[in-house]
């Protein structure tokens, strides 16, 4: 066992970002985004007809795209602009969150546009450049552009590379050039650092926008909101009042036909390294100048940083892994993690991981974060849990009976998005006890549209609103989070896997994780 | 204008009361109380019928009454234990609150009892003490009596002196007797204490228990629970987070047939004095060392004691009162209170008050309490609302449209009963405003059975526990909190009423009072 040592650990070069002026009249305003042309790379696959053409048409419908726009649509397939008007149709129809409406969708697919292309050919991006050109003339589209890289990291590089040769992303006379990365950003933390230095060879850091579909969910956007648009949460939200704070994300799923790929991540890489160390800076993070804008990056950055890097010991001790084994998942069969297509029959991979974690600054010195991920659990759900303390007193002076229970506040993500305060109510009757009741607030009473998650994301972009986009620093202080246990874990073989049922809630080890501090795992229902 | 100037307001003496040493088993464990008889002077009133008789029987069926236990009623109508027995079965079946089991009902008859009586006859009691002796002998009632005094003011004194020569108050070999005084309690300061020194003479202040209806509510005594059961609540509750407070009690009858009692009444004096200060001093108070027993009064006493007594100036500028016009609530057509019967057509008397206070403590100094109770309002509802300070800074940097608007606390009484907390969430959509929403708890949730809201009350007065009955200098400070609004109402008429439309909420000036400082009456609702 001898998990590499991070050299400055916490001394990555602060990216070189100035504060945007605050625009009042954006806040609050919705208004359509400028001029621009939205070129998805990985056109054919799965994401551009499920989410993004979808979220694109939920922006025109709201009025929030400009007149002059276009799609451009770039993949390997052999395909024209109409058949590939088709398809989007297609996929709008039977993905599209809201009612289509004939005369939207015909002006919706009037900015569609196609180009084949093989990523790693001079000739592609030669083309590209000419039909951009085009666009910008026929449309107004003013030469901006945001790129979607909808492609495989292998050839994010490739792409930016030759966009910056062919002078596609150098911003120029008031020109702006974007570009989406999908995640993962690195399988470590060394490859993060290498992935980052390729990009912004070429890419300022305020061109590249890291997107996590998570924070386009409105109730992980409305962490933020609950916590810092009430004043009466922020006085309390601190180690003085709070016990302990747990995020679970379950799925019920086991890797389906990702079998393969999942092979090299695992549940650390996969969900906890991004998107829960995510929900624990929202959680976590100092309030931020404004909720727009720069302020709220540089906190969630600061809260990772101020994570505890464990030691090998500290892994042994505060790091979980799992692994499923056949069982039944809400009433249906599943098979083991090994017996997966695509798996290894001795497969180490983790398809469950549990941490506990340790912020080190004023605010939550002492108050652990317990966090758990699985695939084949016992429900799907995404839950944070955040316990009070208890009553300082009891209510009956003295006596034996007197302990009353803490207060928890549940912020529900999925499948039930809302807020649930459980305090402590006069039981009714003659004597003076009391239960435990849930003040309830279901996101969906506030009439939602449905949305693809997506269409906040795009539409940042499109206004140069990075917030919810994630930063180097962010990305990197996050891998060195968890470098110390893929560290661990990968020079010690896991010895008892698979070491928990489908359809439970995970190994023992977790458990035993938890209340060896005399608290146990929260259930998380809706 | 020369209102009466009080002497020494803040120095009545301290009653001699020693906190009971603390039970534990007592706590949370309903069990039945001790061997006694309760004796209901009034029995043949609406009260005795419609409230304390179907409250015994709630408790009874609940196990909560002893072995040994009789009702004794007293009043002035002829009656037999027959009729009497038959007049309160059928008071049962039409004002009860559970479906009657016949055997409860043989067995709750067959402990029933009566007696004809004179109140200032001195025969009277000479039978009753030989009525008593007869049931502690037959019925094993130890000689452990609880006096109702469900009669008028004028005869409390009558009566408790008569028992007192006929040694029925004296406590001795382990015997206790204790007198339960119906409100009003005076009918301002000087009558209060006038009262008091004639109870005094016969009775102890440990057995004077003086019961206001508005305490046995469930949600009125879930207040304190609410405040002291959770630990999430009292970091906020105070100067630095309550931006204000307001109750508001609002009824939408008239005086109904009480027309001629309540010429010598008034808002004021009927709801404002009482019901209205004990809500504020419950949602002011300290923490109490204990829920139970003497510490709560201690605390209650202490905030009515710290609110300032006004001066005349102070009256006519924070004091509102109105008197109703005819008009149209909840659909129907209501008269004028001057055309009320029994109501003098020139009448002065204020069917509405609206009181601003000030509570001069470290926890309050600076936070405006609002009080305001009307007949004839809009709708019948009692809530108190407590108004936060909005978070400190706003979501969007300096924007124009950065206001939030407060978080709200609402104490919801009656009709409805429960608790709201208004919170910002963020509204969805791609851009960053936010809505308020409601988190909400209903009381009926925990599956309260119906009750008359008597039996706490009674039962806790049995079990020697008077938490929830006013302790003499409660009952002062209240009436020294009103007395100079009293006086100041008393020496200048009215001149302008009647000043409000029955249906409405009251007279504009009441709506002055609170603008001039920047809010509005919260509209209660549920």
């Amino acid at each position: 066992m001898s998990p590499k040592v991070l050299k400055e650990p916490k001394s990555q070069p602060l990216p070189a970002i100035h504060e945007k002026p605050h625009d009042p009249e954006q806040a609050g305003n919705p208004r359509p985004a400028g001029p621009c042309v939205v070129v998805i790379f990985g056109a054919s696959g799965d994401l551009a007809k499920r989410k993004l053409l979808p979220s694109l048409y939920n922006l025109q419908v709201n009025g929030l795209l400009p007149d002059e726009f276009a799609v451009l649509g770039v993949a390997r397939s052999e395909m024209s602009d109409a058949s590939f008007r088709k398809k989007m149709a297609e996929g709008l129809k039977q993905h599209g969150t809201v009612k289509i409406d004939p005369a939207e969708l015909k002006k919706f697919e009037s900015r569609l546009f196609y180009q084949q292309a093989d990523y790693t050919e001079a000739s592609t991006y030669k083309t590209l450049k000419s039909r951009l050109a085009d666009l910008d003339e026929k449309l107004k589209t003013g030469g901006n552009y945001l790129y979607y890289l909808s492609v495989p990291p292998e050839v994010f590089d490739d792409i930016t590379n030759a966009l910056g040769k062919n002078g596609l992303v150098k911003e120029e006379n008031g020109q702006w050039r974007r570009v989406i990365v999908e995640k993962p950003f690195g399988t470590d933390y060394d490859s993060a650092v290498e992935l980052n230095r390729k990009l912004s060879a070429v890419l300022t850091e305020q061109q590249t926008f890291r997107i996590d579909h998570y924070l386009g969910k409105e109730t992980v956007q409305n962490l933020l909101v609950f916590r810092f648009g009430n004043g009466i949460f922020e006085p309390i939200w601190n180690r003085r009042y709070i016990d302990h704070v747990q995020i679970t994300v379950a799925e019920s799923i086991g890797v389906e036909r990702r079998g393969s790929f999942y092979e090299s991540a695992g549940a650390l890489r996969d969900v906890m390294q991004n998107h829960m160390l995510m929900l624990l800076s929202l959680v976590a993070m100092e309030p931020p100048t404004s909720l727009q804008g720069e302020s709220v990056r540089r906190e969630k950055t600061k809260v990772l940083e101020a994570i505890k890097i464990m030691s090998s010991e500290d892994v042994l001790r505060n790091a979980v892994r799992g692994q499923y084994s056949s069982g039944t998942v809400e009433g249906d069969q599943a098979v083991a993690y090994r017996s997966e297509e695509g798996v290894d029959p001795e497969s180490p991979v983790e398809t469950f991981a549990a941490l506990k974690l340790e912020i080190e600054n004023w605010r939550w010195a002492g108050v652990p974060f317990y966090l758990r991920t699985g695939k084949r659990m016992a429900n799907r759900n995404t839950q944070i849990m955040i316990q009070f303390r208890e009553a300082p007193l009891p209510l009956y002076g003295g006596s034996r009976m007197s302990r009353i229970g803490p207060n928890r506040l549940l912020m529900h993500i999925q499948p039930c998005e809302g807020i649930t305060l459980q305090v402590r109510a006069k039981t009714p009757g003659p004597t003076l006890r009391t239960s435990p009741v849930g003040l309830n607030f279901n996101y969906s009473d506030l009439g939602a549209t449905p949305s693809t998650g997506y269409e906040t994301l795009l539409y940042d972009c499109m206004m140069n609103d990075a917030t919810l986009f994630h930063r180097i620093d962010t990305v990197l202080n996050s891998w060195q989070v968890v470098q110390p246990v893929l560290d661990v874990w990968n020079s010690i073989p896991p010895r008892e896997f698979p070491n928990y049922s489908s359809g439970s809630w995970g190994p023992q080890a977790a458990e035993d994780l938890i209340e060896r501090d005399g608290h146990t795992w929260w259930k998380p229902g809706c």
